[in-house]
């Protein structure tokens, strides 16, 4: 079966747009921080605008240049974070490279960290004490939900161990007892793995790097990179997220239900 | 080849004790926290006291009855950080089961706390920002390194994913670019993950889970548990740990070089 992640979405919007007039009494507004020119993290935060305006959700991006220092845009971040209007605070990744990554998303206060992305939400995670989940791991389980998928015996293989996706999957997934498998571009055998997966989830960012012979039949394929041969893949499949319309909106809408988790606190 | 790790720790030891001497000025007292009458509790903090000693650093327990309160054991341990003269602060695990460990282990400041327990340094090693390493991925580090082993391109499987051995020591290998597996009793296929692995690492604690069948020849096993047949499976190894004199003595003195790297800063 594939996944229709936009039908998803839009029923957990519409739950959304409930609940955020009943229990808040404030407008809620995410303030997402937006660095250069990049053109798909110009268009992701044109998506999450365009969602969070179906939830009632106020939406501001605030730009900078691609030329910004990392103490000026830590300055920024701190100063965005600390307005009462801001209900959330997200940056939008990756940012320029000279830019101390971590050192800026370590500004946004736990409260305001509906991305899950700072140290100290970061620990709070990894020793199971945040009321939220990564926005990736809240995807991921809202599937798993969907589709009642026991992950406790299940054999995991994860693509890549990135910050948004491989690293707090992986640890999650661990966490609730599945066996867990990352592999990486140094892996010498990576479809061994594979092809022993219940479940398969990959957040790399390189087309066609998992194909049809990589993947036993009746497996569950969740793709964040787009890295899955869908259309052969998918045959194999028991389940399967398309390229478009796939995971990506369930992310966006585990972002949203974040920003009312911590603000319902 | 067997892993002597009183040898190996014994020569970071006469390191340590040079290096005390000099560029610090104050002496180093490690604190250590005992709840209860778990024997082996109390048998490894004696061991840890008596390599203290060796290395110049004091050691005091803190005793407190199996009876003591969360709330009651949280004072303490703020207030035992706090004194200026303990250098380090460790909470001897495991906790009686009434008490709430993360949240007592939070009660150790970052720059006290060279177990990597808390929330917050655990926020750190999680996002590659802290300047030590939770003590058994340190014992591992320092393996690897004597032996020159490169885990870039090499297949590993860990055994347990609890607090102190399978999560620490499965995100720093994942992080450096090692294929990673994590199995847990839930795994309906362990020995494949083995076989199929370079290096093998437990930390279940369930004597003989690990079997000559299991392991592939000229595999690494790092044993935490003891939970490797050791003398059939170490007939398969290019490199092992022994039960005793194996990886506890070096995991001891990284607790010791991190006291000294915290206290450097």
């Amino acid at each position: 079966m594939i996944i229709d992640g936009k039908k998803i979405a839009e029923e957990i919007i519409s739950q959304i747009a409930d609940e955020t007039v009943e229990p808040l009494s404030k407008q809620l507004r995410l303030a997402a921080v937006l660095v250069g020119n990049h053109p798909d993290s110009r268009k992701f935060l044109e998506l999450k605008k365009s969602v969070a305006k179906i939830a009632g959700i106020d939406f501001r991006i605030y730009e900078f240049p691609e030329t910004i220092t990392t103490q000026q845009l830590r300055k920024e971040v701190v100063a965005i974070s600390k307005a009462q209007i801001n209900s959330g605070v997200i940056v939008e990744l990756p940012l320029p490279a000279h830019i101390n990554t971590q050192y800026v998303l370590n500004a946004i206060p736990e409260e305001k960290d509906i991305d899950v992305l700072s140290q100290k939400a970061q620990g709070a995670f990894f020793t199971g004490r945040f009321k939220i989940l990564p926005p990736a791991v809240e995807a991921v389980k809202i599937i798993f939900e969907k589709y009642n998928i026991n992950i406790k015996d299940k054999n995991c293989t994860i693509f890549g161990y990135g910050l948004l996706v491989g690293k707090p999957i992986s640890h999650w997934l661990a966490a609730q007892g599945a066996t867990v498998s990352v592999v990486n571009e140094f892996t010498p055998n990576p479809k061994s793995y594979a092809l022993n997966s219940d479940i398969i989830i990959s957040g790399v960012g390189k087309p066609n790097l998992i194909t049809a012979d990589m993947v036993k039949d009746g497996a569950v394929v969740i793709d964040f990179g787009p890295d899955v041969d869908f259309i052969s893949v998918s045959l194999k499949c028991s389940l399967i997220t398309p390229p478009t319309s796939g995971i990506g909106p369930i992310v966006i809408v585990a972002v949203l239900k974040n920003l009312i988790e911590l603000s319902l606190k």
